[in-house]
């Protein structure tokens, strides 16, 4: 459409290529790429009352790049939310109201009268001050990062409709350490990524065009993140070699402007297999010379370089253990290579044995941090942070909070939370996971017998650390809106709303984030608030309940159903479900002894089935089905019910996002209407598959007979099949029998099969769905037809993981609306395509209400 | 994106390939292609209380094409509005309630208790009927070209929100010609055509992919249209050779189901152009014999073809004139030819000597088609129909209109209509057309002292013609949305909606189009609709009141301003501008005697300036400047005036579609915005040359002294200039003093030229407005300056006409919101390209209010 051009249309040219001219961009389109900084006007045609006195002047007293950043975003958020320019000025005026942006020793020397209030290190004050009969709106930072925050809170401020006045305060970051973690491979995938390729790698490189990466930084440093490691914890040793170093420079001096850190993640591995040596024992001096010669010439090409991630002796990463040395060994050995620079460490605590014996009663993963790291508190460098995530097990959708940031009191710690949705849907079903952290976070661990809150911990509060924090494993890609689904930037968001203050409320960070990523109409924020709190305790509900972790196949994509793949294997994730009971024993007195790790309160409390919480009753107990919760509920009903809410409550999701149609734009609209409905299609799959699994192992029938009695299902093997031929489903419990069926083209010479279904329905409105198999490869079509006339027709072309027939690949599509009479027949046809042999599962056949569900809106 | 795939996604591949698989389409992108037939549900969330007994059955009791079309459009539109799939049963249930489509002889062979309505041809009626205990709502057709246009008319009620009781009736169209004309050419583009290019021809070929014109033919059966000539009327030969016949037949094989017939304009001289015959004579027996041996192979291609439109004699197209026959010759000769297979002959009136002389005072192009026409009255075969344009100039913003309508009695007429916007603002422009339709199709001729309204005549009412009807010159193109401006459709739809029905209000037209194509919120529809209302009067304000023509460059582009082009030239659309007077002395007394044309009663009301209407006198009369008109006001101070007030209202324009934002998708809303904020930057153009020419010719003096007086405006002239040159502009009128500064690198050796005024304005906010040139070649680019720093930066990449500083390439840049304080320096930097050497005019810097404008909207 090069014929569709407006003169207002901004030139992106040579005339923009100084980092001022952003300030010049015009609103984008409502793509998601903006994220929370869309800068949209807080009022239509027009300025908030608040902001019609504001200062026309906007003086910069910081010569830092940071500074300069905060600058240019004052004029680009001022111009897009108020459709003002503001002047720069090269010193304050004396006869003119002016914005000002300093440190507070700066404003001190230009404003005798300003009295500077007491900032911790990157934090900030925003105050007015009336001088020489003029107002300055001031910016006060504690160094060039504080400006920059303090920039963003304001800019934050205005876009949420908040007067100046409102925004004045002191805000002072949590704690030193907020970084975030990208698994990017130097090939451009990223592990446990769903947003797209690598914004800084590609075919063994890094990307010529990092634009995305500076945006990337410019997103973080709005909500205070100041680190970001750029590679895969599962590091490849490249990433060191000298031209490699030069090429992650670039990327650094993208962030730089941003107050974003840069930092690697180190293969222990590096000096044998890209030094040439023939060890890298930390112990050898050599080993430790070739490190600080790696060092030192990435501090040469990144001077603000952050240090380093280490996973060690982890799910086959080597480490330290091979020669007998300990990870403090290997810690303290990098830790004096960087620290003459100011780099640090950070250690991941994240170290077990996957090869565990599942018939052993005391083997317990859970136990292994605790038992490396604890006996090593104390020895570890004061540049070294042991990197925790915040459960003993793997983000799981439920675990209580690893016992060994109780252990390490003379070690600095900072909690691994995982932004990216590894084992919560991987951004297809909406889990908004600040509810979540904030229970790991407000959980008080009693170390001495006195409040130590993980937040207190992590902040070094608790124990008097100089370092600690919080690390996101974010993995954002290349895709327009960074996470695939709209809403899941929220959680990265919330990361570093907690990072900053992790006594930040989830309804708040729900509330801010809807209001600068979607709008500030209230019934949006409600509503939309509503949803995100809802979502994390929905998702727990249809996958794992009371701690049982979320029962996905741990074995393989972590992503559907698949119980049975936590039991009887080396990864230590059992349930330890049996016909008579489930649940982990991990008690001191019968069981592992885990619970013994926590502090004598905490300890006590989980020990004691009276005392322990239903939501993580099965994590530290083994109980019988039967066993009755503090609801009174048995186990067994208890698990039953959950998943028939938590579908229930997917359900409602959708419902509650259509009552925002036309109050949110149209293309994220439709986006995240389609990925809430294909969850709430998913969440029945996993309904079905955990309650199947638990019916079978424990033989007790479910109180309302529901499960594999839909009264609206019909399966294929009910159906009249032409073409269609049943397969084994593993596992078992995610089709209806077992069993899928395909339609091979090569073995029937067609081009489509079908399954048709006599009905005797009364006559009414229905919908119908069909439950299918979506592979990744292959784009199947299939038609649903009613008595020969094709009613719907759609592509199974979602890249669900695998290609087979699964928890992970059912997928259901719904027509709504579809009258029925008696002696219908309704017939699904499938077109296979490249191996994809358009598997189906049943169809479902639900009456709608005759009436409209709730009232609609006037469109 | 190919990652970003929901199950929802329709496919549109094979599946798809048959046309009931239409019904299974989702909603659009808000792109504009769907035009009025967004099918957008009328309420958010549910069905409207009205449908929700509605039949789920649907029966067609007819086998046409046409009628399979309507009751595929009927699966569609119920589907995407009401969420609801109809079932197709072979024949009416006697046992459930249905929606039945048929002829009215159909319906009551069916339904013997049915009492079919008398309709006239392609009429249809809409009704219930109850039997058997059983509701049925009735779609009835005089023809299948009925039954699908009731089907549209129901569709469209439900879209708006009516209830099926409210649709009930009769309706049948007011004449039977309901054609629209593209002026397409073989090679892809389109005469006049302002939305990209041809839908129809590429390369000299058809169009492989159709699939555009198929969606025209539904777009155009969907408010009634049944006749689409697809090529120019300045016709090529080669459209008649044996393959082209071929390939045009795909065609019509796209607008048969829509029942859309094809016609064709072809070139008198074909005979001896493609057909080796030494003459085109239409007297000559073989000139004869070939156009029949050519209408015989296009009726073995395309059996239902509707005939040729014929461009004679006129604007240099040949005509019979060359061998001294007339009119009646050519039309009857061809018409012999297509009689027999029941096509017609559609002859232009459009012909004039456009060398006529402009020293003669009785020389007077308007008098052309009545002149030549008027004797031939009674001549014409009986399936030959006189297409004239509504006025007897060209398309002007207000003529009278053509007094050869009530010069042929005793021949079929049909009036000529221009949907695309020619002399109207060529789609940047909003003009919304039938409220100067309206103007024409309700003037009474007085044809015989009794009422005979232009819209009585082309219906054959009047003259009791049995052929007649509607033209309109369409010239839709490729682009997405049919015609560049999102708002222009709404001229289409207009045409069509007077053609059926030319009592419907322009009102009327406004509100439905508004809710079909936007929404049915009634702040959009009142807004928009007082916007398209008001925007002929505003646009006639702001190029030629008074019955002056549009007073653009007629020998040009026919878009920007350019007065002198009228007059001193053989085009005959002088205007007569000179010391004393201006006007067109059309008098039988003392002018051209052009007024003698029109019958007594009409004839008289023009002579005389005292009933002659204001709007038209200038068309009418030569008067002194000074004359004074029924309002008190002179001529000139009216001229004055009138462009002030319409450039106003242009800006006025920009703001109530302003008021609609987030009540409008955002694709639309930004696109429309920033055609209109183009259009009100070239209002004040139009103004200020327009005015600047009276005053030069006239010597008369502004009452408000604003002509070049403008407070806020520093030209070029008056700038600190570094490398910017002045060169002289053509016309003069359309730029300060008739120059133009334009950045010459290849002189100056530099990337880029500078203009600067020191400014001394008391501080406040102000808008900058840079005038600037934009030729259709090159991308220049510009920036704005306050004392160094960059504030704004744009392309001239408008595709405006012509390669010159002039009227049609002027162009405003505003940015808003720039704080001034005395002392300060604005600089225009404009950086050549491609030899558009970044030219300027001046600068404009208003004060901005203190408050805003008006009340904002909470966003």
């Amino acid at each position: 459409m090069s014929d569709r051009r407006f003169p207002r249309r901004l030139v992106l040219s040579v005339l923009l290529s100084t980092a001022l001219f952003c300030a010049l961009a015009p609103l984008h389109a409502e793509d998601g790429s903006q994220a929370w900084l869309r800068y949209a006007p807080p009022v239509l045609n027009g300025i908030p009352a608040s902001y019609e006195p504001m200062p026309a002047a906007l003086v910069n007293l910081d010569s830092s790049v940071i500074a300069a950043s905060a600058q240019n975003e004052m004029l680009r958020g001022i111009r897009s939310m108020l459709s003002r320019t503001l002047r720069l000025e090269a010193k304050i005026p004396d006869n003119d109201d002016a914005w000002v942006l300093g440190t507070s020793a700066e404003l001190h020397a230009a404003f005798p009268e300003y009295r500077a209030p007491s900032l911790a290190a990157e934090g900030f004050s925003i105050s007015t001050l009336a001088a020489h009969g003029h107002q300055y709106w001031l910016i006060a930072g504690a160094d060039p990062r504080g400006i920059l925050y303090g920039t963003f809170h304001v800019l934050a401020g205005i876009a949420q409709g908040q007067a100046f006045a409102q925004l004045a305060g002191i805000e002072s970051p949590a704690a030193p350490i907020r970084w975030v973690n990208q698994w990017d491979n130097l090939n451009g995938t990223i592990e446990r990524g769903y947003g797209g390729r690598s914004i800084f790698f590609d075919n063994g490189q890094v990307r010529s065009d990092l634009s995305r990466a500076a945006d990337y930084a410019r997103l973080l440093a709005s909500v205070g993140i100041n680190g970001c490691t750029i590679n895969n914890v599962n590091a490849d040793p490249r990433l060191l070699e000298p031209a490699m170093i030069r090429e992650v420079a670039r990327i650094a001096d993208v962030f730089r402007p941003w107050g974003v850190r840069l930092s690697m993640a180190v293969a222990i591995n590096s000096p044998q297999v890209i030094g040439g040596l023939d060890t890298y024992d930390p112990g050898d001096p050599k080993v430790a010379a070739w490190w600080r010669a790696r060092v030192d010439d990435i501090y040469a090409a990144i001077p603000d370089f952050a240090g380093f991630v280490v996973k060690a002796d982890s799910e086959g990463q080597p480490g330290p253990s091979q020669y007998g040395r300990t990870p403090v060994d290997a810690a303290n050995m990098l830790a004096a290579a960087l620290k003459p620079h100011g780099g640090i460490v950070l250690y991941r605590a994240f170290v077990y044995n996957h090869h565990l014996d599942w018939n052993d009663p005391r083997a317990d993963r859970a136990r292994a941090a605790y038992d490396i790291f604890h006996p090593l508190d104390g020895q570890f460098a004061s540049s070294v942070i042991i990197q925790i995530k915040n459960g003993p097990i793997d983000f799981q959708v439920r675990e209580p909070v690893s016992p060994l940031f109780a252990g390490l009191k003379k070690t600095n710690t900072a909690v691994e939370l995982e932004i990216t949705q590894e084992y919560m849907g991987q951004a297809r079903h909406l889990v908004f996971l600040p509810t979540q952290w904030k229970t790991y976070l407000d959980f008080d661990l009693r170390a001495g017998n006195r409040s130590t809150p993980l937040k207190d911990i992590v902040d070094g509060t608790s124990f008097h650390r100089p370092l600690g924090g919080y690390i996101g494993v974010a993995n954002v890609g290349l895709d327009t809106n960074w996470m695939f689904n709209p809403l899941s930037m929220a959680n990265l968001y919330g990361f570093a709303r907690l990072a900053w203050n992790p006594n930040t409320t989830p309804d708040t960070i729900a509330a801010d984030w809807t209001r600068l990523t979607f709008s500030n109409d209230p019934k949006v924020v409600t509503t939309l608030s509503r949803m995100l709190l809802a979502s994390w305790h929905i998702y727990e509900d249809y996958t794992g309940p009371l701690g049982l972790q979320t029962l996905t196949n741990i074995t393989g994509p972590h992503y559907g159903p698949a119980p049975q793949s936590q039991e009887n294997n080396g990864w230590g994730q059992w349930i330890r479900a049996d016909h008579d009971g489930v649940g982990m024993d991990r008690t001191v007195a019968t069981g592992t002894g885990f619970i013994g790790q926590y502090p004598p309160e905490v300890a006590a409390m989980y020990a004691s089935l009276k005392t322990c919480p239903d939501n993580l009753l099965l994590f530290m107990h083994h109980v019988p089905y039967t066993y009755k919760l503090h609801t009174g509920k048995t186990v067994i009903q208890t698990i039953y019910d959950d998943h028939y809410l938590g579908a229930n409550e997917a359900a409602g999701q959708v419902k509650q996002w259509q009552s925002l149609d036309g109050l949110i734009d149209e293309q994220r609209y439709e986006e995240t209407l389609g990925l809430l409905e294909y969850g709430a299609g998913h969440a029945i799959v996993w309904r079905d598959a955990i309650d199947r699994w638990f019916k079978q192992i424990s033989g007790i029938p479910d109180d309302h007979h529901r499960i594999d009695h839909d009264p609206n299902r019909i399966t294929a093997l009910q159906m009249q099949l032409d073409g269609y031929t049943p397969v084994d489903v593993t596992p078992w419990e995610t089709a209806s029998g077992g069993k899928a069926y395909v339609c091979q083209v090569a073995q029937s010479a067609r081009a489509e099969c079908t399954a048709s279904a006599h009905l005797n329905r009364p006559a009414g409105w229905y919908s119908v769905a069909v439950q299918y198999f979506d592979y990744r490869r292959g784009d199947s079509t299939f038609r649903l037809l009613l008595n020969g006339q094709p009613i719907a027709a759609w592509t199974a072309d979602n890249t669900l993981p695998g290609e087979a027939p699964n928890g992970d690949t059912s997928t259901r599509y719904t027509l709504r609306g579809v009258p029925l009479r008696p002696g219908d027949t309704i017939t699904v046809e499938g077109h296979p395509d490249d191996g994809e042999p358009a598997p189906i599962d049943y169809i479902e056949i639900v009456p709608e209400p005759a009436g409209a569900a709730h009232a609609p809106n006037p469109r």
